[in-house]
């Protein structure tokens, strides 16, 4: 039997946004490995083993995936969202790069990615060029994270942020919103999208002024648009124009 | 009979990559309005009217999905890729910001968006920060699409180009070429993904060194890498960190 590892995108939460293409690469699987909310979300049956771990055991993980490919195992680790985005893709062929022993075959799976999520339901804020930007400084350092954020503004992208805010990191967001009210205007728009496709959703739009840190938490995904983003109705959209 | 529009994304050509929301949203429908090759994509049933358009012609298409709900009817505009990504979502919020008559029901359905089903082809090479660029100048000076570029090159984005070339603007990706090298190193790893999930898919990566303009057409989707993505095997990835 030959072994190989996948890494599929879960998408934000509603099973209605995982693709068939991911749904066919679980019926295959004999283990699930990903961080344990993750894990949840697939459905138990006899002959798959599922094993949840925790946050920050990325590399570990991926590592055991490749492990139980050579043994001829079929495995895929679930990331949520798009595992190429801020999630697992990355740390697998970080964990490739280190092995010894040779590749099984890898296939990697997209799903939709929380940002995407969160603007279908804002309405079309990243219809212009955007960018998309890991808050936490976990695996890099702040000060990158500052530049970016400036030269992003400079830009006039649109920017998508994961990780805003946690438990630990509580000084972050604020200086995120400090730093952006010095490159944009204060009627900026900027929205916080919780637990996007979940029983928990919750969306808001409000100015630059208007924002403040509690707005965003460990499930939000915050979407700031550029400077023609503006409202019709409730919803919030940046056109495709710009004039020169 | 009450009347709604869905905007969808259909994903970037492989069924297997529709999420089942849209695929019931479609079932739903008596209408589906977009351009002709993503018409193309749906099965017709009785009851189903089918009535794809030319390119350029969105702002219509969606005035014309706005007066057919009006009417009562159930209108599904498909987009490739993610409607919020450089398709159908902002055309729609546009007609609806210029038209008299109130809103119909409008939901946005998201789907798996070109760069992110290019990426997992290739690897994880939008694994760190990135954006995503629409090359065409259709909408917005070229000024404006250069100096995003060396912004984005300054603040070591990863970044997807969307519409990269086409026959009415020749010069344009060489001169992108052009700047990236002019802000990059000769070693920056760059991905032409043609045609991702189709029969026609063809994926190459290259240095900068060694791109050529002839590389990317119309259907491809380029991806450049930041200064720390690499090659591991036949994958490239960027990795997750980056260290002070």
């Amino acid at each position: 039997m030959t072994g190989w590892v996948v890494v599929a995108g879960l998408g934000p939460g509603d099973a209605a946004l995982v693709t068939p293409e991911v749904e066919a690469a679980l019926a295959e699987a004999t283990d699930v490995l990903g961080y344990f909310p993750y894990v949840a979300r697939v459905a138990p049956r006899p002959g798959l083993t599922l094993s949840p771990s925790d946050n920050r055991e990325e590399l570990d993980r991926a590592s055991e995936a490749l492990r139980l490919a050579a043994e001829g195992r079929r495995v895929v680790i679930v990331s949520s969202g798009d595992p190429g985005v801020f999630a697992m893709a990355s740390a697998l062929f970080e964990a490739l790069e280190a092995a010894t022993a040779p590749a099984p075959q890898i296939r990697v799976l997209p799903g939709i990615t929380a940002m995407l999520a969160a603007a279908a339901r804002i309405g079309a804020p990243l219809g212009h060029d955007f960018c998309a930007i890991n808050l936490s400084d976990n695996l890099k350092p702040w000060e990158l994270i500052e530049r970016r954020l400036r030269l992003a503004a400079q830009a006039d992208f649109a920017m998508a942020f994961y990780n805003p805010r946690s438990k630990s990191r509580p000084h972050q967001f604020p200086r995120v919103l400090e730093i952006l009210r010095e490159e944009c205007e204060p009627g900026r728009l900027i929205s916080f999208a919780r637990a996007v496709s979940t029983p928990d959703e919750a969306i808001r739009t409000v100015t630059l002024a208007e924002a403040t840190p509690e707005m965003a938490d460990m499930r939000t995904v915050v979407i700031v648009g550029n400077s023609a983003t503006r409202r019709v109705g409730d919803w919030v959209y940046t056109p495709r124009s710009v004039s020169a």
